[in-house]
């Protein structure tokens, strides 16, 4: 098969994103060629001003173009409530709903021993410290409902257990718009555990 | 809602990709963040040189890195056959067959009215040419099996029928692995008036 040689370098570039297959790859990359020079460069020059930029908040850890992050510097937001996230873009997730005026702490990541990220690797020191520091009432853990996010939960609400800081961690139950019929059995158990009264 | 402006543009450069939806975008908006600073200006640059690097071949339209592809500047191929397609990745997939040893034509488009795509914007007058000047036995049409790609194909069957020149189409029926019972009436009543002596 006689690719050009820059054409299967682009394809490449593209296939090392998540969730690219090699189909989409091609289609992404020919979009890029039908651009004109100076849209593929203004293309190429946002992305590495974007990394440029962006920088994760000293204290919280959440995506900042600054040293501090815009909810560590708002002190209209509830600074004695903090938000324990694995990843930056779950605080963009919460922040979406519009109910949550606390602080975050992103980990950057979640327990793995198979993949080799233990204690060390999360942002566990900066969370003690900061509860430690600063008057925090309640931390909220919401990392994912999965096998990690659930032993990171758990290593997590131990490890600050012993801080006069209430623990708490968000519910999970029946997502809005669902069906009971098409639950799964661990959805459903979690739903009954986690019943309230009406 | 408070996002990042450096995130937000990142997230909206991958927005104009086709088939990116807002949380494709996202996602690829992360992964690059992710990515050492190294890595992104290598993607970034990948993507300038290969728009630098890639040109149509002066010839037939296909993709190329020098004045000529290396389909017309390959003497081994059947220079007497030249298969028409729409656009330069349709090429690409023709030669993944690993059947076809012509060349190509490629015509940048295929007639679309509504669009303000008519026989002007095509690479028509450099097929005409073509088949004038060299010695081509046969035209096979490969344009799209939909409402613009059957209107080119008459268009050009048309255009090129004065010529001493041999004009064909593809076939359509039922694709391999199919199956009659979920084809649909179009490309089964194709496939009956395609039917062929066994």
């Amino acid at each position: 098969m006689v690719y050009p040689n820059a054409l299967y370098k682009l394809i490449e570039v593209f296939r090392r994103f998540p969730g690219i297959g090699p189909k989409m790859a091609q289609r992404l990359a020919f979009y890029l060629l039908d651009c004109s020079r100076e849209e593929v460069v203004a293309i190429a020059r946002a992305m590495v001003e974007a990394k440029d930029k962006l920088t994760y908040c000293s204290t919280c850890g959440s995506l900042a173009e600054e040293e501090k992050c815009p909810y560590c510097s708002d002190s209209k937001r509830d600074h004695a409530l903090i938000c324990i996230v694995q990843e930056p873009k779950d605080v963009l997730v919460l922040e979406r709903t519009g109910q949550y005026r606390g602080l975050y702490h992103v980990l950057h990541g979640a327990l793995s021993p198979l993949d080799g990220i233990g204690p060390g690797e999360l942002r566990l020191d900066q969370l003690v410290q900061r509860l430690e520091q600063q008057d925090v009432k309640e931390a909220i853990i919401a990392t994912n409902p999965n096998v990690e996010g659930d032993a990171t939960a758990s290593y997590v609400a131990k490890l600050i257990s012993p801080l006069p800081v209430r623990v708490t961690r968000i519910a999970f139950g029946l997502p809005v718009g669902g069906d009971i019929e098409y639950a799964d059995e661990l959805t459903l158990s979690r739903a009954i555990n986690g019943r309230r009264e009406m």
